[in-house]
Protein backbone atom coordinates (compact mmCIF):
# COMPACT_ATOMS: atom_id res chain seq x y z
CA UNK A 1 0.00 0.00 0.00
CA UNK A 2 3.28 2.19 -0.02
CA UNK A 3 3.26 4.93 -2.58
CA UNK A 4 5.28 7.29 -4.60
CA UNK A 5 3.10 10.13 -3.77
CA UNK A 6 3.58 11.05 -0.38
CA UNK A 7 7.04 11.89 -1.97
CA UNK A 8 5.54 14.58 -3.58
CA UNK A 9 5.48 16.84 -0.42
CA UNK A 10 8.00 19.59 0.43
CA UNK A 11 11.19 17.64 1.45
CA UNK A 12 10.28 17.63 5.05
CA UNK A 13 6.82 17.55 5.20
CA UNK A 14 4.98 14.90 3.71
CA UNK A 15 2.19 15.33 1.40
CA UNK A 16 -1.04 16.54 2.27
CA UNK A 17 -4.71 14.20 1.71
CA UNK A 18 -8.07 14.99 2.60
CA UNK A 19 -9.73 11.56 3.35
CA UNK A 20 -13.15 11.56 3.97
CA UNK A 21 -14.71 10.39 6.77
CA UNK A 22 -18.06 9.53 7.58
CA UNK A 23 -17.37 6.79 10.76
CA UNK A 24 -18.42 3.96 9.18
CA UNK A 25 -16.49 0.80 8.71
CA UNK A 26 -14.92 1.71 5.67
CA UNK A 27 -13.81 5.02 5.72
CA UNK A 28 -12.03 3.98 9.35
CA UNK A 29 -10.09 1.66 6.95
CA UNK A 30 -9.44 4.65 4.57
CA UNK A 31 -8.09 7.14 6.75
CA UNK A 32 -5.78 4.15 8.41
CA UNK A 33 -4.52 3.09 5.04
CA UNK A 34 -3.90 7.28 3.66
CA UNK A 35 -1.84 7.49 6.96
CA UNK A 36 0.51 4.06 5.92
CA UNK A 37 1.11 5.64 2.47
CA UNK A 38 2.58 8.67 4.91
CA UNK A 39 0.36 11.25 3.61
CA UNK A 40 -0.74 14.19 6.38
CA UNK A 41 -4.45 13.07 6.67
CA UNK A 42 -6.86 16.08 6.91
CA UNK A 43 -10.60 14.52 7.55
CA UNK A 44 -13.79 15.30 6.22
CA UNK A 45 -16.69 15.03 7.49
CA UNK A 46 -20.62 15.95 6.65
CA UNK A 47 -23.57 16.72 8.77
CA UNK A 48 -26.56 16.39 5.89
CA UNK A 49 -29.57 16.05 8.73
CA UNK A 50 -28.95 11.97 7.89
CA UNK A 51 -30.68 9.46 9.98
CA UNK A 52 -27.42 8.21 11.15
CA UNK A 53 -26.22 11.34 13.06
CA UNK A 54 -24.21 9.07 15.46
CA UNK A 55 -21.64 8.14 12.81
CA UNK A 56 -20.50 12.18 13.43
CA UNK A 57 -19.56 11.06 16.71
CA UNK A 58 -17.55 7.56 15.67
CA UNK A 59 -16.36 9.92 12.92
CA UNK A 60 -14.70 12.27 16.03
CA UNK A 61 -13.67 9.28 17.41
CA UNK A 62 -12.09 7.26 14.61
CA UNK A 63 -9.76 11.11 13.42
CA UNK A 64 -8.64 11.06 17.47
CA UNK A 65 -7.51 7.59 17.71
CA UNK A 66 -6.08 7.33 13.53
CA UNK A 67 -4.10 10.94 14.23
CA UNK A 68 -4.96 13.49 11.50
CA UNK A 69 -3.72 17.14 11.14
CA UNK A 70 -7.51 18.61 11.26
CA UNK A 71 -10.62 17.13 11.49
CA UNK A 72 -13.57 19.41 9.67
CA UNK A 73 -17.17 18.91 9.89
CA UNK A 74 -18.79 20.84 7.55
CA UNK A 75 -22.76 21.43 8.00
CA UNK A 76 -24.96 21.36 4.80
CA UNK A 77 -28.49 21.51 3.71
CA UNK A 78 -28.96 18.71 1.36
CA UNK A 79 -31.38 17.51 3.98
CA UNK A 80 -34.15 19.30 3.08
CA UNK A 81 -33.89 18.27 -0.32
CA UNK A 82 -35.55 15.13 0.32
CA UNK A 83 -35.34 12.08 -1.83
CA UNK A 84 -33.88 9.70 0.12
CA UNK A 85 -34.75 7.40 3.40
CA UNK A 86 -31.64 8.76 4.83
CA UNK A 87 -32.47 12.17 5.29
CA UNK A 88 -35.97 11.79 4.33
CA UNK A 89 -37.60 10.13 7.91
CA UNK A 90 -40.89 9.61 5.94
CA UNK A 91 -39.63 7.28 3.51
CA UNK A 92 -38.51 3.89 6.03
CA UNK A 93 -35.22 1.98 5.67
CA UNK A 94 -35.59 -1.13 3.89
CA UNK A 95 -34.15 -4.21 6.16
CA UNK A 96 -34.32 -6.50 2.61
CA UNK A 97 -32.37 -6.49 -0.17
CA UNK A 98 -33.95 -4.34 -2.94
CA UNK A 99 -33.70 -4.81 -6.76
CA UNK A 100 -31.70 -2.01 -8.61
CA UNK A 101 -30.31 1.68 -6.49
CA UNK A 102 -32.21 1.62 -3.09
CA UNK A 103 -34.20 4.09 -1.40
CA UNK A 104 -31.21 4.87 0.52
CA UNK A 105 -29.39 6.27 -2.30
CA UNK A 106 -28.89 10.24 -1.20
CA UNK A 107 -28.81 12.70 -4.54
CA UNK A 108 -25.83 13.51 -5.43
CA UNK A 109 -24.04 12.82 -2.47
CA UNK A 110 -20.37 11.61 -3.23
CA UNK A 111 -20.34 14.50 -5.74
CA UNK A 112 -21.07 16.72 -2.85
CA UNK A 113 -18.78 15.52 -0.81
CA UNK A 114 -15.95 15.48 -3.34
CA UNK A 115 -17.06 18.86 -4.45
CA UNK A 116 -16.27 20.46 -0.88
CA UNK A 117 -13.59 18.08 -0.21
CA UNK A 118 -11.92 19.35 -3.30
CA UNK A 119 -12.05 22.91 -2.84
CA UNK A 120 -10.14 21.89 0.51
CA UNK A 121 -7.46 20.33 -1.38
CA UNK A 122 -6.94 23.43 -3.54
CA UNK A 123 -7.27 25.51 -0.19
CA UNK A 124 -4.66 23.52 1.02
CA UNK A 125 -2.59 22.49 -1.45
CA UNK A 126 -3.43 18.86 -1.06
CA UNK A 127 -3.49 16.73 -4.44
CA UNK A 128 -5.11 13.48 -2.91
CA UNK A 129 -7.93 12.72 -2.28
CA UNK A 130 -9.44 9.47 -0.27
CA UNK A 131 -12.92 8.55 -0.31
CA UNK A 132 -14.26 5.01 0.62
CA UNK A 133 -16.11 3.80 -2.18
CA UNK A 134 -16.63 0.15 -2.66
CA UNK A 135 -18.00 -1.70 -5.67
CA UNK A 136 -17.74 -4.98 -4.85
CA UNK A 137 -19.86 -5.50 -1.37
CA UNK A 138 -22.21 -2.59 -1.72
CA UNK A 139 -25.67 -1.15 -2.21
CA UNK A 140 -25.31 -0.33 -6.06
CA UNK A 141 -25.23 3.16 -5.66
CA UNK A 142 -24.28 4.85 -9.24
CA UNK A 143 -21.54 6.96 -7.28
CA UNK A 144 -19.63 4.32 -6.47
CA UNK A 145 -18.54 3.32 -9.42
CA UNK A 146 -14.67 3.32 -11.03
CA UNK A 147 -16.38 4.96 -14.29
CA UNK A 148 -17.89 7.58 -11.70
CA UNK A 149 -14.33 8.09 -9.66
CA UNK A 150 -12.79 8.89 -13.25
CA UNK A 151 -15.16 11.12 -14.29
CA UNK A 152 -15.11 13.16 -11.16
CA UNK A 153 -11.41 13.63 -11.12
CA UNK A 154 -11.63 14.22 -15.14
CA UNK A 155 -13.61 17.11 -14.22
CA UNK A 156 -11.58 18.23 -11.31
CA UNK A 157 -8.80 19.09 -13.26
CA UNK A 158 -10.60 21.13 -15.29
CA UNK A 159 -12.27 22.62 -12.78
CA UNK A 160 -9.67 24.07 -10.65
CA UNK A 161 -6.50 26.67 -10.25
CA UNK A 162 -4.65 23.63 -9.23
CA UNK A 163 -5.55 21.01 -12.04
CA UNK A 164 -4.88 23.85 -14.57
CA UNK A 165 -1.96 25.52 -13.62
CA UNK A 166 -0.51 23.11 -10.57
CA UNK A 167 0.07 19.16 -10.32
CA UNK A 168 -4.00 18.48 -10.31
CA UNK A 169 -5.75 15.90 -8.31
CA UNK A 170 -5.84 12.50 -7.91
CA UNK A 171 -9.01 10.75 -6.59
CA UNK A 172 -7.82 7.62 -4.78
CA UNK A 173 -10.06 4.76 -4.06
CA UNK A 174 -8.25 2.13 -2.23
CA UNK A 175 -11.24 0.34 -1.22
CA UNK A 176 -12.62 0.36 -4.64
CA UNK A 177 -12.25 -3.62 -5.64
CA UNK A 178 -12.05 -5.05 -2.18
CA UNK A 179 -14.35 -7.51 -0.26
CA UNK A 180 -15.87 -6.30 3.29
CA UNK A 181 -14.00 -8.98 4.62
CA UNK A 182 -10.45 -7.49 2.57
CA UNK A 183 -11.38 -4.64 4.26
CA UNK A 184 -11.82 -6.00 7.75
CA UNK A 185 -8.51 -7.92 7.54
CA UNK A 186 -6.90 -4.65 5.95
CA UNK A 187 -8.31 -2.37 8.71
CA UNK A 188 -7.36 -4.90 11.75
CA UNK A 189 -3.46 -5.43 10.48
CA UNK A 190 -3.34 -1.47 10.69
CA UNK A 191 -4.82 -1.47 13.90
CA UNK A 192 -8.02 0.20 13.63
CA UNK A 193 -10.98 -0.43 16.28
CA UNK A 194 -14.16 -1.00 14.60
CA UNK A 195 -16.03 -0.83 18.04
CA UNK A 196 -15.66 2.34 17.59
CA UNK A 197 -17.34 2.52 14.30
CA UNK A 198 -21.08 3.17 12.71
CA UNK A 199 -22.26 1.49 9.68
CA UNK A 200 -26.01 1.37 10.42
CA UNK A 201 -28.46 3.37 8.24
CA UNK A 202 -30.41 4.00 11.18
CA UNK A 203 -28.09 4.00 14.15
CA UNK A 204 -29.61 5.19 17.57
CA UNK A 205 -27.88 7.90 18.99
CA UNK A 206 -25.46 6.13 21.49
CA UNK A 207 -24.64 4.48 17.73
CA UNK A 208 -26.08 1.11 18.54
CA UNK A 209 -27.05 -0.64 15.14
CA UNK A 210 -30.48 -2.14 13.32
CA UNK A 211 -28.42 -5.36 12.12
CA UNK A 212 -31.00 -4.97 9.65
CA UNK A 213 -30.48 -2.78 6.77
CA UNK A 214 -28.22 -3.51 3.79
CA UNK A 215 -25.08 -1.41 5.62
CA UNK A 216 -25.30 -3.56 8.64
CA UNK A 217 -25.82 -7.26 6.53
CA UNK A 218 -22.73 -5.97 4.98
CA UNK A 219 -20.65 -5.43 7.75
CA UNK A 220 -21.64 -8.45 9.54
CA UNK A 221 -21.18 -10.71 6.29
CA UNK A 222 -17.44 -9.25 6.07
CA UNK A 223 -16.67 -9.87 9.87
CA UNK A 224 -17.99 -13.71 9.27
CA UNK A 225 -16.09 -13.92 5.85
CA UNK A 226 -12.97 -12.89 7.41
CA UNK A 227 -13.37 -15.08 10.67
CA UNK A 228 -13.50 -12.27 13.07
CA UNK A 229 -15.59 -11.86 16.15
CA UNK A 230 -18.19 -8.72 14.92
CA UNK A 231 -17.39 -6.31 17.55
CA UNK A 232 -21.15 -4.09 16.80
CA UNK A 233 -23.13 -4.02 19.54
CA UNK A 234 -27.16 -4.15 17.97
CA UNK A 235 -30.05 -2.68 19.34
CA UNK A 236 -32.69 -4.76 18.17
CA UNK A 237 -32.91 -8.48 18.98
CA UNK A 238 -33.84 -9.57 15.96
CA UNK A 239 -30.03 -9.07 14.58
CA UNK A 240 -28.34 -10.49 11.90
CA UNK B 1 -34.31 30.99 -27.03
CA UNK B 2 -37.29 28.76 -27.13
CA UNK B 3 -36.20 25.00 -26.54
CA UNK B 4 -37.99 21.77 -27.16
CA UNK B 5 -36.70 20.36 -23.75
CA UNK B 6 -39.91 22.33 -21.93
CA UNK B 7 -42.02 19.39 -23.70
CA UNK B 8 -40.13 16.92 -21.46
CA UNK B 9 -42.66 17.30 -18.65
CA UNK B 10 -45.97 16.27 -18.18
CA UNK B 11 -48.48 17.17 -20.58
CA UNK B 12 -50.36 19.51 -17.96
CA UNK B 13 -46.97 20.85 -16.16
CA UNK B 14 -43.57 22.48 -17.63
CA UNK B 15 -40.48 20.36 -17.17
CA UNK B 16 -38.33 21.34 -13.93
CA UNK B 17 -35.42 23.50 -13.99
CA UNK B 18 -32.57 24.74 -11.18
CA UNK B 19 -31.12 28.14 -11.91
CA UNK B 20 -28.55 29.06 -9.48
CA UNK B 21 -29.10 32.69 -9.08
CA UNK B 22 -26.28 34.76 -7.17
CA UNK B 23 -28.29 37.91 -7.69
CA UNK B 24 -25.54 39.47 -9.82
CA UNK B 25 -26.49 40.81 -13.72
CA UNK B 26 -25.69 37.17 -15.08
CA UNK B 27 -27.86 34.97 -12.95
CA UNK B 28 -30.60 37.69 -12.96
CA UNK B 29 -30.52 37.49 -16.97
CA UNK B 30 -30.37 33.29 -16.95
CA UNK B 31 -33.27 33.69 -14.66
CA UNK B 32 -35.39 35.40 -17.26
CA UNK B 33 -34.18 33.40 -20.11
CA UNK B 34 -34.80 29.99 -18.35
CA UNK B 35 -38.62 31.41 -17.54
CA UNK B 36 -39.16 32.44 -21.29
CA UNK B 37 -37.98 28.55 -22.40
CA UNK B 38 -40.80 27.43 -20.61
CA UNK B 39 -39.75 26.09 -17.33
CA UNK B 40 -41.17 25.95 -13.86
CA UNK B 41 -38.03 27.19 -12.37
CA UNK B 42 -36.05 26.91 -9.02
CA UNK B 43 -33.72 29.42 -7.83
CA UNK B 44 -30.98 28.05 -5.62
CA UNK B 45 -28.47 30.85 -4.41
CA UNK B 46 -25.52 29.49 -1.43
CA UNK B 47 -24.30 31.55 1.67
CA UNK B 48 -20.84 30.36 1.64
CA UNK B 49 -19.68 33.56 4.07
CA UNK B 50 -18.70 35.29 0.37
CA UNK B 51 -17.60 39.26 1.03
CA UNK B 52 -20.24 40.68 -1.50
CA UNK B 53 -23.29 38.66 1.30
CA UNK B 54 -25.71 41.23 -0.29
CA UNK B 55 -25.93 39.79 -3.39
CA UNK B 56 -27.98 37.26 -1.23
CA UNK B 57 -30.76 39.98 -0.40
CA UNK B 58 -30.50 40.65 -4.87
CA UNK B 59 -31.36 37.19 -5.22
CA UNK B 60 -34.18 37.50 -2.91
CA UNK B 61 -35.66 40.48 -4.69
CA UNK B 62 -35.10 39.06 -8.41
CA UNK B 63 -36.46 36.05 -7.78
CA UNK B 64 -39.51 37.62 -6.20
CA UNK B 65 -39.32 40.10 -8.70
CA UNK B 66 -38.75 37.59 -11.71
CA UNK B 67 -41.39 34.58 -10.37
CA UNK B 68 -39.96 31.21 -9.50
CA UNK B 69 -41.78 27.93 -8.28
CA UNK B 70 -39.19 27.79 -4.75
CA UNK B 71 -35.94 29.48 -4.23
CA UNK B 72 -33.77 27.82 -1.66
CA UNK B 73 -30.33 29.54 -0.15
CA UNK B 74 -28.39 26.84 1.45
CA UNK B 75 -25.40 27.48 3.79
CA UNK B 76 -22.35 25.73 3.42
CA UNK B 77 -18.70 26.02 5.20
CA UNK B 78 -16.54 26.94 2.47
CA UNK B 79 -15.50 30.26 3.46
CA UNK B 80 -13.80 28.77 6.15
CA UNK B 81 -11.31 26.71 4.30
CA UNK B 82 -9.47 30.22 2.78
CA UNK B 83 -8.21 30.40 -0.50
CA UNK B 84 -9.86 33.46 -2.26
CA UNK B 85 -10.10 37.29 -1.58
CA UNK B 86 -14.04 36.52 -1.60
CA UNK B 87 -14.31 34.68 1.36
CA UNK B 88 -10.79 35.42 2.95
CA UNK B 89 -10.88 39.03 4.35
CA UNK B 90 -7.02 39.28 5.19
CA UNK B 91 -7.00 38.84 0.84
CA UNK B 92 -7.73 42.45 -0.79
CA UNK B 93 -10.16 42.55 -3.63
CA UNK B 94 -7.78 43.68 -6.58
CA UNK B 95 -8.72 46.47 -7.98
CA UNK B 96 -6.68 46.07 -11.07
CA UNK B 97 -6.88 43.73 -13.90
CA UNK B 98 -4.29 40.98 -13.16
CA UNK B 99 -2.81 37.94 -15.18
CA UNK B 100 -4.06 34.39 -15.27
CA UNK B 101 -6.17 32.88 -12.21
CA UNK B 102 -7.03 36.02 -9.94
CA UNK B 103 -7.34 35.73 -6.23
CA UNK B 104 -11.11 36.59 -6.23
CA UNK B 105 -11.71 32.71 -7.40
CA UNK B 106 -12.82 30.91 -4.76
CA UNK B 107 -11.62 26.73 -4.83
CA UNK B 108 -14.06 24.51 -6.71
CA UNK B 109 -16.59 27.01 -5.88
CA UNK B 110 -18.82 26.19 -9.44
CA UNK B 111 -18.31 22.55 -8.48
CA UNK B 112 -19.54 23.14 -5.38
CA UNK B 113 -22.83 24.96 -6.20
CA UNK B 114 -23.52 22.49 -9.77
CA UNK B 115 -22.83 19.27 -7.33
CA UNK B 116 -25.90 20.33 -5.01
CA UNK B 117 -27.87 22.04 -7.85
CA UNK B 118 -27.35 18.34 -8.93
CA UNK B 119 -28.76 16.74 -5.67
CA UNK B 120 -31.72 19.08 -5.87
CA UNK B 121 -32.78 18.42 -9.84
CA UNK B 122 -32.83 14.51 -8.93
CA UNK B 123 -34.94 15.27 -5.69
CA UNK B 124 -37.16 17.65 -7.65
CA UNK B 125 -37.15 15.51 -10.92
CA UNK B 126 -35.84 17.85 -12.76
CA UNK B 127 -33.42 17.23 -15.73
CA UNK B 128 -32.04 20.91 -16.12
CA UNK B 129 -29.78 23.35 -14.34
CA UNK B 130 -28.49 26.95 -15.60
CA UNK B 131 -25.41 28.23 -14.63
CA UNK B 132 -24.65 32.00 -15.86
CA UNK B 133 -21.31 31.26 -16.32
CA UNK B 134 -19.33 33.23 -19.55
CA UNK B 135 -16.38 32.18 -21.22
CA UNK B 136 -15.67 35.88 -23.00
CA UNK B 137 -16.13 39.17 -20.68
CA UNK B 138 -15.05 37.15 -17.52
CA UNK B 139 -12.10 37.01 -15.18
CA UNK B 140 -10.25 33.70 -16.16
CA UNK B 141 -12.08 31.18 -13.58
CA UNK B 142 -11.01 27.54 -14.88
CA UNK B 143 -14.64 26.64 -13.85
CA UNK B 144 -16.32 28.95 -16.20
CA UNK B 145 -15.18 27.01 -19.67
CA UNK B 146 -17.12 25.10 -21.50
CA UNK B 147 -15.05 22.12 -21.37
CA UNK B 148 -15.48 22.31 -17.77
CA UNK B 149 -18.83 22.18 -17.94
CA UNK B 150 -18.91 18.87 -20.54
CA UNK B 151 -17.07 17.08 -18.05
CA UNK B 152 -19.37 18.01 -15.01
CA UNK B 153 -22.09 17.18 -17.30
CA UNK B 154 -20.61 13.82 -17.83
CA UNK B 155 -20.08 13.18 -14.28
CA UNK B 156 -23.33 14.24 -13.22
CA UNK B 157 -25.11 11.45 -15.53
CA UNK B 158 -22.70 8.68 -14.34
CA UNK B 159 -23.22 10.20 -10.46
CA UNK B 160 -26.69 9.72 -10.33
CA UNK B 161 -30.19 7.73 -9.99
CA UNK B 162 -31.83 9.82 -12.60
CA UNK B 163 -28.59 10.02 -15.00
CA UNK B 164 -27.92 5.86 -15.19
CA UNK B 165 -32.18 4.74 -14.77
CA UNK B 166 -33.69 7.82 -16.10
CA UNK B 167 -33.56 10.92 -18.45
CA UNK B 168 -29.96 12.53 -16.83
CA UNK B 169 -29.12 15.71 -16.75
CA UNK B 170 -28.24 18.69 -18.80
CA UNK B 171 -25.97 21.67 -17.53
CA UNK B 172 -27.39 24.84 -19.53
CA UNK B 173 -25.10 27.56 -20.34
CA UNK B 174 -27.33 30.27 -22.64
CA UNK B 175 -24.78 33.13 -21.44
CA UNK B 176 -21.38 31.11 -22.27
CA UNK B 177 -20.22 33.03 -25.42
CA UNK B 178 -22.53 36.07 -25.01
CA UNK B 179 -20.47 39.59 -24.41
CA UNK B 180 -21.77 41.40 -21.39
CA UNK B 181 -23.32 44.10 -24.05
CA UNK B 182 -25.86 41.31 -25.38
CA UNK B 183 -26.24 39.63 -22.21
CA UNK B 184 -27.32 43.29 -20.79
CA UNK B 185 -29.59 43.45 -24.33
CA UNK B 186 -31.31 40.03 -23.29
CA UNK B 187 -31.97 40.82 -20.12
CA UNK B 188 -33.44 44.22 -20.91
CA UNK B 189 -35.78 42.56 -23.53
CA UNK B 190 -36.60 40.46 -21.29
CA UNK B 191 -37.72 42.56 -18.32
CA UNK B 192 -34.68 42.22 -16.20
CA UNK B 193 -34.57 45.10 -13.26
CA UNK B 194 -30.76 45.80 -13.56
CA UNK B 195 -31.01 48.12 -10.72
CA UNK B 196 -32.12 45.27 -8.21
CA UNK B 197 -28.68 43.03 -9.06
CA UNK B 198 -25.46 43.27 -7.42
CA UNK B 199 -22.52 42.28 -9.18
CA UNK B 200 -19.36 43.62 -7.06
CA UNK B 201 -16.81 41.80 -5.33
CA UNK B 202 -17.02 44.11 -2.34
CA UNK B 203 -20.29 45.54 -2.43
CA UNK B 204 -21.27 47.08 0.77
CA UNK B 205 -24.95 46.18 3.00
CA UNK B 206 -26.92 47.83 0.89
CA UNK B 207 -25.36 46.28 -2.54
CA UNK B 208 -23.51 49.84 -3.46
CA UNK B 209 -20.48 48.63 -5.63
CA UNK B 210 -17.11 49.61 -5.37
CA UNK B 211 -16.25 50.45 -9.01
CA UNK B 212 -13.27 49.31 -9.07
CA UNK B 213 -12.94 45.18 -8.75
CA UNK B 214 -13.14 42.93 -12.12
CA UNK B 215 -16.83 42.38 -11.71
CA UNK B 216 -17.81 45.95 -11.47
CA UNK B 217 -15.45 46.41 -14.72
CA UNK B 218 -17.19 44.06 -16.40
CA UNK B 219 -20.37 45.37 -15.86
CA UNK B 220 -19.76 48.83 -16.63
CA UNK B 221 -18.07 48.10 -19.75
CA UNK B 222 -21.18 45.98 -20.76
CA UNK B 223 -23.71 49.00 -20.17
CA UNK B 224 -21.16 51.35 -22.01
CA UNK B 225 -21.01 48.79 -24.99
CA UNK B 226 -24.68 48.43 -24.99
CA UNK B 227 -25.44 52.09 -25.13
CA UNK B 228 -27.50 51.80 -21.74
CA UNK B 229 -27.65 54.10 -18.24
CA UNK B 230 -25.95 51.84 -16.25
CA UNK B 231 -28.23 51.42 -13.09
CA UNK B 232 -25.60 50.54 -10.22
CA UNK B 233 -24.88 52.68 -7.47
CA UNK B 234 -21.32 53.03 -6.26
CA UNK B 235 -20.04 54.06 -2.52
CA UNK B 236 -16.63 54.72 -4.05
CA UNK B 237 -16.39 58.76 -5.64
CA UNK B 238 -13.56 57.01 -8.09
CA UNK B 239 -15.63 54.48 -9.54
CA UNK B 240 -15.87 53.06 -13.41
Amino acid sequence: MNDVSKMNGNANQPAKAIVLLSGGLDSATLLAIAKEMGFACYALSFNYAQRHSSELKAAEKIAALLGVCEHKIISIDIGNMGGSALTDYSIPVPVAPSEGIPVTYVPARNTVFLSLALGWAEALGASDIFIGVNAVDYSGYPDCRPEYIDAFARMANLATKAGVEGKGFSIRTPLISMSKADIIREGLRLGVDYSQTVSCYAADVDGRACGKCDSCRFRATGFKQAGIADPTVYYSANSV
